[in-house]
């Protein structure tokens, strides 16, 4: 069949598609002194401090463009930065985008992509102000950088926790795994049957997976009930490695009780269905994007019965390591059996 | 042979990696608040503009590990984005480094990519204060931010420069696309015959090519003389490219005289062997990583006979366009036929 809307990489070469890119940014940042077009971006810090965090994603390792498709991509490698600078009490403002694709995409493949990224920018007022674009002699590698802003007294750290602080997710756990457990097994199915894949019922945790948002919502909510968390991360290895995180960067222990984990029915069901513990999936399963955080035990009332926020657990002495409560009231180590980028695949 | 120093990246895991490269950073820029251990870095802008730029070499695409040292390609894949920050006029504090890499690479061999990085972050006073390292499926991508600072007023746009404005240019050019020459000469002879490469007299066009430097000194000695560009650029694509890059942004055309071009003599000479234009190298070779830029006619006794600078041609009005003239006083279009990453390779 052929394709008329097909435009080769070659013919737009990298300046081509530079303008093409840059001709549909729209600056909203007042920050934003200097956008696509020159050396470097320029930034006005208006006298906040600035925060920078970087991910890359990497084509099979990170996505499989089999059931991924590149607008979802683009705004999920924006997103997954984002929800870094929240998870430091701060606002992103901008992002630089560096892209190494294949000579075998057509320039429509780079548009949708960027029509993803671009659609995450303008959800979360953030401006796109650079970036580089090469060819690959392979997969598809996507490296985004964000920048964020915020008064230095609001920053929060991992290593904030003090000891009885209560422990808190926002949303839901284990989403994103079982939404991707799906897409393989579809995947699978297909590659030996050639069956059209059957994602019936399963919407909420495809969209955990395919297209996961930043908890911008639950920062905002934060400063509305006037909770100040002593210390704050967001969970893209799985809960359990990055409550060990703030335990072990506040040289202290913690402390989670199975029985509180917010599972979802639909990830509860679909864990089932795989022969899966859900509390396991919710523990380890990674790329939830939600904010673990610690806040003092005088600010309880101020978040409880809040349907976006969950206590599961406290802040203990150091001695006391990393602890998991069974329903039973066993316990058990907490250990990090999550989502590491070195052993997942290749 | 057995290879008792090296260590499985698999055995390390991401987490251990990332310890292992933080223990070797130490931190030198006041601004540094809070490097390499949270969800992101912290700066301090200290009432500096920042500017922000990124760049990603990929592999089989900007670089061939089979020429290419591990340390010297870390010290390049920062240096050519502190080129960048230069090329504002603003001084680099910190950098991100995002890296995709094979399992087939032992814990070794990043090892050798970060000394590098931090040699280089060191001989610039810049800090290393976050990234993401992931495994990859096939090659190794290498993806740096650079972030610099510099008073609002200290900035210098690529779009700046004024008709009858000197064209000047630092160092000399095409020395590194003449060292990528004797790179790939050598490698072909190597692949066909075994012979051992024979590089005995290129030691500067190698060094050019295998470890560029930014330009640091020139923005020193800029602000010593008291000489404020009116736009700069530094020349990754080659000065052909950069030229009409400073000319187009300034909606105004450029002339540059090719008896002006600072060719080094063993540039000179290796282009001569490979029967290639010593001024077609010079020209749309790539990667010198020199700085082009424009300064007031006023200006040009603060900067003459300096051995760093040459002045190399001047801003003309728009409608005479981008002209080269050649040593016989003809007249050429100057075109920008460098260096496309999109057209090198792949």
């Amino acid at each position: 069949m052929a394709d008329t809307s097909r435009t080769e990489l070659n013919h737009l070469g990298e300046f081509g598609l530079i303008e093409r890119i840059a001709s549909r940014i729209q600056l909203g940042q007042a920050s934003t002194v200097k956008g696509i077009g020159d050396d470097a971006a320029v930034i006005d810090p208006e006298g906040l401090h600035q925060v920078i965090t970087t991910d890359m994603l990497v084509q099979g390792v990170h996505f499989d463009l089999s059931y991924m498709p590149l607008k979802h991509l683009g705004y999920k490698a924006i997103v997954v930065n984002l929800s870094d600078v929240y998870a430091m009490n701060a606002r992103p403002r901008q992002v630089v985008v560096a892209l190494a694709i294949s000579n075998r995409f057509p320039v429509e493949a780079i548009d949708e992509l960027y029509e993803g990224m671009l659609l995450a920018c303008g959800a979360y007022g953030v401006d796109l102000v650079g970036g580089d674009t090469c060819s690959s002699i392979s997969g598809l590698v996507i490296s985004v950088t964000a920048i964020g802003a915020a008064p230095r007294e609001a920053l929060v750290y991992r290593g904030g926790a003090r000891e009885h602080d209560l422990l808190v997710v926002s949303g839901d756990l284990g989403g994103a795994y079982m939404g991707l457990q799906v897409l393989e097994r579809e995947k699978a199915v297909f590659n030996e049957t050639g069956a059209q894949p059957d994602l019936v019922g399963h919407d909420y945790i495809l969209e955990r997976q395919l297209k996961p948002e930043a908890r911008k919502d639950v920062i905002d909510l934060l400063k509305k009930l006037d909770v100040m968390p002593t210390a704050m991360i967001d969970i893209s290895d799985g809960l359990a490695s990055e409550a060990i995180h703030i335990a072990r960067s506040s040289a202290l222990g913690v402390r989670i009780h199975d029985e509180k984990l917010p599972i979802d029915p639909s990830t509860f069901q679909t864990a089932r269905d795989f022969n899966l513990d859900p509390s396991t999936c919710a523990l380890n399963g990674g790329e939830d994007y939600e904010l673990l955080f610690t806040i003092s035990q005088a600010d309880y009332d101020k978040i409880k019965g809040n349907p976006s926020l969950t206590v599961i657990g406290h802040i203990t002495d150091k001695a006391s390591g990393y602890a998991l409560v069974d329903r039973q009231g066993g316990q058990h180590e907490l250990r990090a059996q999550g989502w590491d980028a070195f052993l997942r695949k290749g």
